[in-house]
């Protein structure tokens, strides 16, 4: 007898899709993502497709009714609950658009619950298309295997974010003045928390001496090297989920 | 009486250049070196320029001799020695085009000594243009202070790698199948290290195992998600960095 194959099978396209997802519940698929499974992953009837919508889990379907453009995906079972990931947001000022785009992508692959954009005085981008942020994290979920999406607010000015501050929640930030080191910092700072990443030239003085006086805040090196935005932030989340987060074998 | 102005000042450019560095060594500069300081930095005559060559440190130099398409750099004093960052290489397979160049770029700024591509079975690029990397880790030396770059090293193949492997080198790999968290790890392995980052597809089988029968090897987990080959790489090294790297206020 033949050994059964593995089921969903290793190779399976991943989807996010908007529909709701349960036992035996059709989803139609057309435009870029039937493009994509039909064209790129040569999809064909019978196999399986896992699905997510950030709410229902995810869910293994198996494809039916293709046409040139279009197919249906019907779900068969769920192969995951819906997960939690670590209680840790990113509050980054917007920068260059291909930039903010690897902010929201990596943000997304390394674990972060919320992507809280901020604007600041020295922004030299003022407007974030967060249609196109949100399509890259969607694709980055896909590929990462994440259940959930990180929730994408909208811009806020970073005195609004300072004012309505969470009781409760770590405000990381990288001083240019000086800091704790993050191991330092994350060891004596567990729970939920943030990190605030000011735009390619940095808070101004007024700015960072709003951001040293809230009690949140805690003031981090990240080296003796000038770290570029985007690169801060990456580095900052992957350090505390090494540390804090669900790196280490256990949530945080 | 006015106050002297800073020297040299904070907005002065910082340019990379091959040339020998020393008091009164005039540097002729053309090209797209030029391009960037006259057009788009509007370096004017007696203006400061940073220069770095990776050999003797930083110099402060004055703008002379500016005609349209190049000028010449008269070095006046050294405003820093030449550094050394902290031990640490990363190893890693090529990706594609867009992804290498940033693995590249992010591991100058976070602060790698050296970068070993590394060919692997999986590979779905074989070949790296490594002037295109070099540029890319200038760019970054430019922007970061960096006053080395790192050793960008000719690609080897895996087995080479692992046979010629130097003693007292801990080799730190993401093993799908398992592995210590990354605090716990470095905590445990300290002194010079490496990260061996595999190709979009991971290691196969077989290297897997030869990886970890390596006795400098100490297989990682880089938590629950699914990680881009980009992603594992700058997220280790920044990790690296703040544990047992420079981040951390001492050297490693």
């Amino acid at each position: 007898m033949p050994a059964t194959p593995a089921w969903p099978p290793r190779s399976a396209p991943r989807l996010y899709v908007d529909a709701e997802l349960g036992e035996g519940i059709a989803v139609p698929v057309d435009g870029n993502a039937a493009h994509y499974l039909l064209s790129v992953m040569r999809v064909a009837e019978g196999d399986c497709v896992l699905l997510f919508n950030g709410r229902d889990g995810e869910w293994a379907s198996r494809a039916s009714s293709i046409r040139k453009r279009d197919l249906v995906l019907v779900c068969v079972e769920q192969t995951r609950p819906l997960e939690s990931v670590p209680d840790l947001w990113l509050c980054a000022a917007p920068i260059k658009k291909g930039r903010i785009d690897l902010v929201a992508e990596k943000a997304c692959e390394l674990g972060a619950a919320v992507l809280q954009p901020v604007l600041t005085r020295r922004a030299v981008v003022d407007k974030l298309n967060l249609d196109r942020l949100r399509a890259h994290m969607q694709e980055a979920a896909e590929q990462c295997g994440r259940t959930i999406l990180p929730e994408l607010r909208e811009m806020v000015k970073l005195d609004a974010l300072l004012r309505d501050w969470p009781a409760g929640r770590h405000l990381f930030f990288a001083d240019e003045t000086g800091g704790q080191p993050m191991r330092t910092a994350f060891a004596n700072h567990s729970g939920p928390a943030a990190f605030l990443i000011g735009p390619e030239g940095g808070f101004d003085r007024e700015e960072r001496a709003a951001i040293r006086a809230h009690p949140a805040a805690v003031p981090l090196s990240l080296g003796p090297r000038i770290l570029r935005a985007e690169t801060a932030a990456i580095a900052a989340v992957a350090c505390w989920m090494a540390a804090n987060g669900d790196w280490a074998g256990h949530g945080c």
